[in-house]
This record gives C-alpha cells, structure tokens and sequence, in this order.
C-alpha cells in the first residue's frame, strides 16, 4: 500500500496536464490543485498499512448485504478519487461475466487487471463521455471519426486509442484511466467496442482541467470548497497505445454498453449515498442558519424545514432499500437494487434545486452578501461588523457570518453551481436515470394488478 | 372463529344504524351496503378455520421485521375492517406499556381484550376524531361539553360516555368501536382522557353512514367501488355505558396522547402499504390506457408513466425501509420505522393528485364520457359503440371503454373523489404528517453534520 | 328570437337521444337531464327581446379589446351551449377569410350561416373530435375508414357523412352540430377535409348521453351540479345528408385544419375565463371551509389559502394580457392573445389538481363524510347532527355541512371528476396546449437576447 | 445633467469604502470594481443632454398606464443604480400623500429633494433592511438599541442617526443613502422612526463591499458578470449627522411602514420587469444550447423548452397585467397594479430554480467542465478542443464552449448563485411576497362568489 507522501510522489510520472492555459508540472505547487493532491493524500495515510500483504479495505468485493451496507458509508468518508477507484474496479467486476462470453482473456484480464490496482493501490478515473460531435448521429457516421474514442491501429502488442473523453472528475491525479464506451455499439462499430485501461503517463494523454476550488487566499471564506475539492479534467487521447493485457474489449460489439451499465449502477449508488449525506447536511445548515437568524419557531420556516426532512429521509430510504434488496452475480458478488438506486438518485437530482431554493428563502440575504473574513479581522470594521452581524448574545456576529459563508459556498457560488449541475448529470441526466428506473419496474405487473382491481381479468 | 354467515348474523343485533335519513334495519338487505357487508364475509371466509382452538393468522402479534414484511401484504387483500381490527388491536398493545404507568390493570385488560377478540374472531374500528367543536380552544373550554367524548357519570360498575366520533369508516359492519382520545389532553380535562371499547349493540350507540357505492344498477360501469366499498360512519354516543374491564383508561391525562400516537403509527402503515399497492395500480391503468389508445410510444406519453413509477417506486422503497428498520417493545412485538413510515404516508398523500393529474392527461377525455355498459349492450347502439371506441383490431371497444370506467371510478367519480380526500386526510392531513417525520427525524445530528461539514466545528 | 319556452318546444323536432341504453323521448321529462333543458331556457328568457328585429348581444361580433373585454364576462354567466354557440360562430368567421382562398362561397355561406342563426337564436355545439381509431395512423390508413367523419358520398344537392364525433357537451340539446375536421389532412385525404353543419334532427344523427347530473331525490347534497349540469354526447353520423349552402369546406386539405385552430383559440378563450372564476370560487371555498373550521388563522392553512391566491391570480393576469392584447382579423373582429390565451389555459390546467389538494386538505375529512340532508331533516339525528358538526355559536351546524357538500360536489365528487378530467382535456390535452404557447412564443427573440447577454453577438 | 466622466469624478468625494478587509480609495482602479463604475457611466453618457435645463427621461414622474409602460423597459436598459434611483424617488412621492398627514413639511422636502436629484442628475440607493438583531424583539426590546437604525440625537440642525443598513446594492457608486424604515414601528419607537437621505461621503458612513464581479484577467469566461454587476454594500452608520431638510420623518411611528410600502412595491416592479427578461434569456439560452448540441427536437428536451417557455409568458403577462391596471395618486402619478405585481414577482422568484434545473438538464455537464479561454487560446490544446467542443460543422467548438460559459456564469457560478438567491429575497422573502399578494387580492369577493356558486346564498 502507499502512503500519502508515496502518493504525491507517485504523480511526477511526467503525466501532461494544463490548467487556465498553462502547463502544470507539478500538481501539489498549483495554488488551486493543493488541496486535491492533499486530501487523496490523507486518505491514503488514513487507510495504510505497512504489512506487505496489506490491501485497502475500500476496495475489497463486498459479498453480502451487510457487507455493502458498512462499505458505502466508509466510502464516503474518503476522497473522490478513492470512490471513483471503487466503482471502476465494482464496474468492471460487473461486467466481466457478459464479456467473458465473447472472450474468456477479456475475464482474466480484469482480474489481473483488480489484483494490479489493489496491490499497488492506485487510483483510477471513470473515462465514459466521449466528445460525441453530432448526437443525432452513430459513432461511425460523424463527420470527425474521432468525436467518439476508437481504435486508430492495431499492433501485436497492443491498440493505440484516439478521442477525447470529458467531465472525468480527478483525472489528473488519478494513476489509470479506465476507458469505456459510452453507449451501445453496433455492427461496422467495432472500433468503436473499446474498454480498457490507461496510465495518466501514457504517451499522447494530455487532461484540460477545470476546477471550483477557492480563490487562492479567501480560503476561510470558502469552507466547502477549500476543504473537498477535486479538478475535473478534459481528456484528449492523442494516439495512445494500450498494451494487450490492459485491454478488456476489442470489437465485440454486443457487448460494448455492458461496461457503461454497469459503471452506472455503482456510480449511481454513489451519488446517491452523497446525496444521502448532502440532503442531511442541507437540512442541518437550514436549521442552524433558522435558529441564528432567531426565526426556527416561525411557523413557515418550521414547515420548509419539514419539507427538507422528507426529502432527505425519502433519498435515504431509497439507498436502504437499494442496499437490503441486493442482487448477486456468479461468483458472489453483490451489488445494489438497480430500481431503488437509480429512483433514489432520480428523486435526489430532481429536487435538490427545489431544497436549495428553500434554503435560500429561509438563509436570507446575508448567504451572499456577508463580509469575508479579511472583513471580519478588519481593525476598524470588525467590531461593527460583528455587531451588526449578531443576532442575540447567544449568536455571535462571526458564527453567523460563517454560515452564511457556508450556505453560500455550498449553494450559491462557483462549488454550488458544479455541484447543482453535476448533482443532474452524473448519471446521465434526469431523463436517462428515470429510464433506468423504467426499465427495472415491473411494468408486467403493474398492468396485471391493474387489470385485476378493475375487474378486466378475474382474479387468480 | 366466525364464518362469513355467522359474521352476517352477528350483525343482527339491535344496532341502530342510518341511511338517507332512514332507519337501517338489515345491512345486508340495503342495496347500497350489501357488497360491504359480503366483503367482510369473504374474509372471515378465507381465513375460517374450523378447529376450536383457531385463531386468525391476521392479528397475531407480530415478532420480527420478516413476521411484519409479510402480514402487511396479507393485510392488504382483506376487507378494510380487517385492517382497522388489526390496527386497533396493535395500536392498544403498543400503548399498554406506557399506560400501565398509570395502573397496570389497563395492561391486563388490555391483553385480556386482545383474546377476547381474537379468541371470537370479532371486527373493531378505530373511533379517533371527535366532534371539536371551535378548535382554538381545549376540550374543557368549549362551549359545548360534548365537542370531545367524555364522561359524564361513573359508577360502580363503570363509565357513562357523551360525543360523537367522526369518519368512522366501517363502523356500521364491526362489532366494536374501539375509542380513543383524539389528542393530548391537560389537567382538568380527566373526563376526557377516556379509552374504551363499545360493543356497537350498546345502548345510546348511533352511527349515521355515507358512501360511495355505486348506484343500485350500474354495478358495472363501477368497476372497483362495486367491488370494494365500505361505509363510513358519524357516530353518535348518547350517554353509553361502558363496564370498567372495557375501560383503557380513565382520567391520567398524561397518557391520554399515546393511544392516538400508537393508532397513527399502525393506521400510517396500513395507509403507506395500500397506497404503495394503489401507486403500482395507477401505473398499470396509465400503461393499459396508453396502449389501448395506440399512444403508448409518445416520448411525453411515457414520460409521464415514468414520472409514475418513480413516483410507486418511492413509496415502496419507503415502506421496505419502514419494515426493515423495526422498533421493538420491550416484550417483543415490532413495530415499523416512524420515521420511514410517515415520509412514504406523506410523500404519497402529497403527490397522489399530481399522478392522477397525469393519469387523467394521459387517458383522454373519455375517462368522463365513455358510454355505459347498458349503451353498449343496446341492441342499435351497441355496434356503434363498439366500432367507434375500439382503436384497431388488437383493441375491441368495450375493452376500451372498461379502462375508461376503471379510471373514471377510480380517480374521477364518487370513489375517486372519497380516496382523494382521505389519502390526504388519514393520518390526520398533510402538515400533522410532516409534523410526525420531523418529530422522528434526527434533527441533532444534520446540524452536527452541518457544522462539521462547514468547518464550524473540528471532524471528531 | 327564442324565449325558454319557445326553445323547449323547439326539441320536440325528432332527434335521436339516449340514456343509459334508453331511448329519451322527451329531454325535459328525463329526471337526469330536466336541469339541464331548464339552464338552457333560462339564458333565452334572460336575453329575451320581443322586437322582430331583436339579436342577442352574446353573438355579436367582437370589434374591440373592451367589447370582448365585456363579452367574456358575460358569456361566463349563461348556460354551457350559450357558449359554444359563441365559440363556434366565432371559429367559423375567424377561419373564413383562410377557407376563402380555397372557395370564395365558403365565406358566403359561413357569413349566411351567422346571420341564420343569430337570427333564429339557434343553439350550437362545436364537434371536432373524431373516434380516431388507431392513433398512429392517418385518416385514410385506418383499418375502419369511418375513424374519422368523411363523405361518403356527394349529390347535386350536397353531400353524405359518416363517422362519429366524442365529448361533445350538450349536443343532445343544441340545434345544430357544427362539424369540423379535427387535425390537418393530407392530400388524398379530401373525403375527411369537411366543415359543415348538421340540425340535430338530421336523419342519420344519433347522440349517447352521460350525465354528472345528480341522483334525483339528493339534489339537496349536490348544490353545484344540481344547477349547472349538461350533459356529453358521442354523436353518431350514420349517413347523414347535408345540403350545400351548409358546407363550409368539402375537400380542399390545406385548410383543414384552420377551423381546429380557430376554434381551439376560442375555446381556450372560454376555458381560461371559466377557470380564472372557478379559482376564486376555490379560494373562496377554501377560506369559508377554513372559518367555518375555526382554523383560518392557522400558520399552514393561511399559506395554503394564499398559494391559491397566487394560482387564481396568474389566471386572471392571463386573461387580461389576453384581452388586452388582442388581434384583429382585415374586416375588423378582434380576438384574443394566442400565446396568453394558451398559456393561462395551460397553467391553469396543470396546476387545478394541486390547488384542489390543498382545498381537501385544508377542509379534512367531513367533505366526504358530512351527512346528507335527509340526515339533517332526520327528527332524531338531526340534533345531534347539527350539534356535532357545529364549531361554534356563529357557526350552526347545517351551514358546514352545506359547505363541505359543495365542495365533495365541486371537487371530489362526480362533478368534480368530470371537471378535472375536462380540465385538461379541453382544448387538447395539456401536451397540446403547451405546443401552442411554444407556437406562438417570439423564439428567435429569445435566443437574440440571450446571445446579446451572452456576449455572443455584439448589441444593437 | 452629468457624463459618465462627471459622474466618476463625483465619487473622489471622500466616501470610506471597503472591500477584502482594505480602504478602496478609488473605485475605478479596485479591479473587481472597474466595470461598476463603467457601466453606471455608461448611462450617464447614454441620457446626457448638454441643455441647461435638461433632466433625464428615466426620473419623470409617470403619469399615465402607457407612460409607465414606456419607462420599464426603458430602465431596464440601464445600470443597477440608475433603476434604484427611479426606485427611491418614486417611493418617496408614493408615501408623500400619506406622511404628509403628520406634518406637510415632509411632502415639501420630498418635493425638494426629487428636485434636487433630477435638477443636479444624482444617484440613489434604497436602504431599506436593518441589522435586526434577534427577530422575535421589537426595535426598542433588543439588546443592541443599535440593531435597527435609530436617531441617537437631536440638534436644532438635524439629528444624529446610528445603526446599520444591509444587502444595499450598489451603495459604494451612488451618490445618496435613501433611509426609510424596515418596518411599522410602534408607540415608544419613535427614535427608530426615521426616513431621509444621507449623502455617501456624510461623515461617519462606511461601506463594506462584496461583489460576485469575476476575476480579475478571466473576463472572456464570464460574459454576463464581466458586463453587469454591481458591488452590495454592507452600510454602517456611526454617528452620522442629517440636516432637517433632508429629514422626511421622523418620529411619527403611525406612518412608519408607507415608505417600505412604497418602495416595495417599485422594488417589485423592478425585480418582476427583471424577471421577465431574464425568464426570456433562458428560454433562449436552453433553446442556444439545445441547438448547439444537436438535441433540439428531442422531445423530453422541446417539452423542458415549452415549460420555460409558459414559465416567462407567465410572467410577462403578470407584468402586463400591472401595468395595464394602473392606480393613481391624488396628483396624478400612477404606479402598477399591487396584486399583480407581487404576484408576477412571486411567481418568477418561486420557480426559478426549477427553471435552471431544466437549463442544467438540458445543457449538460459542460457547463461546468468547459474549458476556459486560456486553454482555447493555447496553442497545442486550442486545436483538441475546438474540435472535440464542436457538434458538426455548423457548431464550432469555440462557440460551444461560450455558450456554456454563459450559462455557468448566469446559473452556476458566483453570479448565478447570487441571482439565484437576490431572486428571492428581493421584495422580501418568498412569504412577504405571497403575503402582499393576499393582501391585495378581494378575498372577500370570493367568499361571495362561493357562497352563491355554493348555493349557500341567492344569486343576487
């Protein structure tokens, strides 16, 4: 296993990366990257063990209900990073027995491929979105044959990949990426059928990051966002050769959107498990921001709170639900309720902007035009500052100064606005996860019940 | 145990029971009532046994989270006063260890009416609401005494009850009215702090009933509330003896809250598993109805039936989470989650008219004016009818026009109307609901989350 | 002009009605439909002038905002086929200068047809939908041609039509059915490119009634339905003739479908006003409901009642910008907004469901279970009744049973049902509905605006 | 009348503002204010007119519906502070009539002072909000007799005023503080009575600012911020000395709360003119980036579209609805509709959330991960992403890439969080708002109207 320090140095492997134009060599030096490359750093710390056959706890196969249960919560706990390298490693254990069919090596390599990471401890990225040029077309008939990631050459050794994939959250500080298609492929595609995985060394990889962390500085003013933050990272793949035994799908076209369905299932239950965590967290920064503000017992704000604890016990009822109500593959592996998961995630996504908008309404003004700290520690205006800002003796000015604060990093600044949009788009967006949710109903059922209570069949 | 026909005789015994202003003298024999009482018969029926020591497997006290998982699906295909029985029975279990604080004799007679009804296989109902009169003021301040049942004399062989106990539903076809407090009452109010159960048969006992059923006639244009419909009843108390074994409680007001609490939390289930069930029957008649109009494909079509089975999937996720999630007393029954059981009651009752808002989109106008069955059995109309409401050869025109009068009964007449009401109105309406998930909900712990996650407090 | 007598004897011409698979032989004596002749005979009397040269001023032609401004207003207090005469004489001149490309004389007879019926103070309904069969395939692909109502054969003397069209409210009790084609049609489509008008006693026609009319005997219980009721009509075409100076289109597809659209605009028209008025109706229901209660200062039920303020109020903030922004055909008819007209029609459609919610919410559980009239006049009950269900001395009993009759009659009954259906359904279906706001929403305005704040393009 | 060059020379006045914790002794040159300046300039040069007597079109007193109809858009046009200006003079000549019954003189001041302002071409800002305190005490109960601005004494000059005024947009680039009273104050609170204008550079006033501007050297990425914003100024009054002709009340507590009224209502306006252009921009950024990424005629995406669409027709038709129903003060000036004002406001605020949601669904992810201009402009990356950014040949990938950046800025950046939130609070709260709006509305009238539709009543 790695240490944290064996980590940061593990990233000057020569990996290309860029941020606001420039070339970033050292990752742990750019002002905005510090606390990314720390805080996978503290997980590593906080999970090492020196033993020689030691291997994280995050990443073992959970293989039963109460397994999975104790898990998801530990990985909250972590990293994005460290969470990202649990679903590609669960995803691609999904997968395996499908592809296995087309190619038994495919199962092998993963395998291998498992044993590789967990004992090296390494991080992996989920590289699913393509750049996808014209959406009303096949991968095959686009214009630019490289807006969906494909095999331009295939050697003895290996393939060399070309395209881009985006929206790939840590990937510049990650050590694989995991490369897989982003949707079904068809016949004449086969190019296009390619799974795999990639270091961030790789010749001709090069990630465009953007990120949400605070301005160098104001840190105190940010109390989110400077303490969890992770770049996302723009992916080109500029003729990068993957050797044979990283590959797990060449050309097997049927089987091409396996990889993707599973990865959704897993990074779905994570994002709603955060959304567990962050809807309880709303309800908690709403009921301290109502009672700093004196006004908790105020009939209207007492119920849009109420409002708020439906909808966070409502997400977490669905992820127990997903987490009781376990399927198993073969060879024993568990994983959540595709249903509960995804409609759980669904109900999150689709509301959230409705809770934070109720935070709004209960915060007042203050969330966004509150002093900042260098404001606060001002000689002169300080004291006027935090008498102003004081509600009673019991709330003083700068407690209720960094709720706001706090409030405003996590809703309504550049981190709020990452995190109101990927809340919608991880997993695809609100349409797709109800179609997933569709799709494991029982809609056979359903009909049957109803045709039965109204009394068109007779009951059994 | 009872059969259905010594149940039907049992209903033979001097109650006084009113309809349209009319004296009721045979249930049976009432052409708006008879399907009622039939539907009791046909579970006293199916759950008969006939060896003497037989006890009906629905109102066993459940032991385990897997004992209440599958009581609540056999609950469920039973008449409602089944399931008010049960409920009231639990609902006095669940209180006796608080009140046998106040004399441990409420406990035995408790326990001891607990066999004495199942032991004869008897039927109970709930009676909770009281009349209230002006509901700014307390029992003890109205200006007529008898707003909230109350005792009007004692003596040594018990209680002499006054009021009215509203909603009553089934009243008029149980053998006891098992009466409650509404609320918490306060020092001064002992008259009103009166738990008992009263044989309908008692003197002084009236019940006037309303209902749903259909039509005498028109059966079969009233699919589902032809087949499952049960009265409710206004029940009048004038000056009702209650002998003491019979009397729960008497006068310590500070127990007085805690059948209403244990009622709510059973009569809460019992809402979410019926509304869980009804949710699935509402996707199924919106799926039969868009294939039956050809529209089945339409993007906003399915759209809408996906916003249904997000809408089912959440309830049944929050009553799994209910089932699983079990309390125990300390003499071992179970209990299901307040907290998951409320939030699925409420989020339910407080998105039903939206799903059928859907539903009825979805449907078309001819939920409202699809022709009767007698039209279509009119020997000139008939073809008409036929050929015109069927949408090709897959799809006869009757068939459709079933599916119209099941959504038309279901959400869009008398039935509909009364489920509309009632889903929003048991558990004692939507606020009072909220009230309860909130109360249940860990509060202390979101605001510690909070803080931590704001850097207002250090991680532990 | 006709005063009610005159028009009642008018329908005794022979028509071809039903009821329940009966043959109704006399509208008036049938108890379900006595209400409505009634209704209808009242707006005569009401408008009654006995000069020969005397016109009802509803069917005038509209020249200006403030004419229709009053119009509207007055229309909404006549009987249901007072307005869709209006409706439908409107739709027939707003079309007319468009079918008058195709054929000068369709102009002619139209503008012959008005004055006919102004001047015979004739009644109309508008009969657009069609039995449409399978729902996916044109008019003239059907497996039955007859799906749609198409000629069927052509005379010197005019043409012969076969088909049926659904919903069409009080057709059993206008004079003429004026048909149009539903939706645009093909070429090859010519014989389902017809407008025309037929008399109800035409040979041929036959109407299907359904009623939400009340059961007679408790019209006491049902204070809406009982005064204004009409009922639908399926109108079955079986070869019916119609002279040409009663055609207004036979054939030319590309104006098939501007009489849907025109009609569709004054239709929404009459459903937006209707609907701006049934909202106060609700709020004021909902503070009635809530005084008589006791509960109007409540926290939570004052919110409610004011989120139907809000939802009465953008109802009438579309009905204004509606008929303050008017259009204007060349020889001078104005009609209203269509983009405000729809989306008025359409917000209130989508949102009806929720507000009804919150009336039952805020009402309880008496709306479905206050006892009936016969109970209040009851010697022995009504006491009791009217003591139980009064809240105070300033609120008798009886007067809060009469309130939560009219609101289950308004909402939660059969009349309510079939309010809700139609709701949406009128003018199409809220999908529909929608379509035609986007359809008239300035969108090349929108995206240059957004380009200009954008910074995409440069500004003016 | 003053240039914009004026207008920046008249802020080297001596005023003490803040921001970041240091004295900003120019404004122009504090880089994150520059473009404030500018754009207040701006409308400076726009409406200046060299004449002696000139006065800017943008402050006359309106005087008919289609004088006021004029001026909104017109405002709209200009800077923040232009529009507080309008704002501010027209809620002190609204609350004229109404102060001027305690003493005549504050009508003649006022008259003055619009004057004045119009006369030497000043800017104003509207200080409404107080510190406040612990909400649940009155002004005169706090702990702190400073938390709501109060005269500490009074000289034959003028009076001393103390206390703090928040959330004051654009208080550092005005000329002028207009104080008036957060809300009706009460016997014995005569001292927090007080409404008058204090000029910025008044000793003993101090402005703290934050601003949502965007970084310094990242304009390109922000295309709305870098255009329009304007700084919030956390205003402190230590002390400050106000000359009795600059006094508009003081002291009589009964008139109190006109001046919030008032400006209230102008407030609402603004923010409801606001809305409806903004409502309209993201009609067209959704429709923009629908188009750009080749999705436009998905129909889950056009249906997402049409519902923004009816989201800013609603809108706009409360907006017209406002200033078609005029009212009008004794002497002539007129002002907008209360209850469709408030109601259009209240609308807009209460879903904008969901509106963005549907934005962000639509948009996807890359408005969040888009890569910034620097990487555009970079000579080996720009070429990666131009290409990958595009959809086709019609959409280069540079454009894409800016119409993401638009919409993080205006949605989910520090600009679109501090929208997100002022949406909201502008005007008061979501509650305030809806509570104006009940006011405003004839709630008695629609008691009647049930009462009679109810049957409750005879029609009249």
């Amino acid at each position: 296993m790695m240490t944290g320090e064996q980590y940061k140095a593990s990233l000057a492997d020569g990996r290309r990366t860029y941020f606001q134009g420039r070339v970033v060599d050292d990752l742990a030096a750019e002002p905005r990257f510090t606390r990314a490359v720390e805080w996978v750093a503290e997980t590593y710390d906080r999970f090492f063990d020196p033993s020689p056959q030691a291997r994280s706890p995050l990443f073992e196969v959970p293989r039963s209900s109460d397994d999975l249960s104790t898990r998801v919560p530990l990985l909250r706990e972590t990293d994005i990073i460290a969470q990202t390298t649990f679903q590609s490693l669960l995803a691609l254990l999904t997968a395996a027995p499908a592809v296995g069919q087309a190619d038994t090596s495919y199962v092998d390599r993963i395998k291998a491929y498992y044993e590789d990471v967990v004992t090296e401890d390494r991080r992996l990225v989920e590289c699913i979105t393509d750049a996808k040029g014209n959406r009303t077309l096949a991968p095959s008939q686009q214009a630019d044959p490289d807006a969906y990631v494909h095999v331009v050459k295939r050697t003895s050794e290996g393939l060399v990949l070309r395209g881009a994939k985006l929206h790939i959250t840590g990937a510049s500080f990650a050590h694989d990426l995991v490369i897989m298609p982003t949707k079904q492929m068809k016949q004449g595609e086969e190019d296009y059928a390619v799974a795999c995985a990639v270091p961030l060394a790789a010749a001709g990889v090069h990630v465009v990051n953007t990120t949400y962390s605070p301005p160098p500085g104001q840190e105190a003013d940010y109390p989110f966002s400077s303490r969890e933050n992770m770049p996302d990272g723009f992916v080109i793949l500029d003729d990068v050769f993957v050797p044979h035994e990283r590959v797990f799908l060449d050309g097997e076209v049927q089987y091409s959107a396996n990889f993707a369905h599973s990865l959704g299932l897993w990074e779905r239950l994570g994002g709603t498990a955060f959304m567990a965590d962050e809807a309880d967290i709303l309800v908690g920064l709403a009921q301290l921001v109502a009672e700093a503000n004196g006004l908790a017992s105020v009939p209207h704000i007492r119920e849009k709170i109420n409002g708020m604890i439906i909808y966070a016990t409502i997400i977490r009822a669905g992820l127990e639900a997903a987490l009781l109500n376990v399927g198993r593959t073969p060879d024993g592996m568990v994983y959540p309720s595709e249903l509960y998961t995804n409609t759980a995630k669904f109900y999150g996504a689709a509301n959230y902007d409705h809770i934070v908008r109720d935070l709004h309404d209960i915060a007042g003004g203050a969330v966004v035009t509150a002093p900042s700290h260098s404001d606060l520690d001002h000689e002169v205006l300080g004291p006027w500052l935090r008498k102003y800002l004081s509600t009673g003796p019991d709330v003083p000015g700068e407690e209720r100064a960094r709720i706001m604060h706090a409030i405003r990093d996590f809703t309504a600044d550049t981190f709020g606005g990452w995190r109101s949009v990927t809340n919608i788009q991880s997993g695809g967006g609100l349409y797709a996860q109800q179609m997933v949710s569709r799709k494991h109903y029982d809609l056979k059922r359903a009909k049957q019940m109803a045709r039965r209570a109204a009394g068109l069949d007779a009951e059994e």
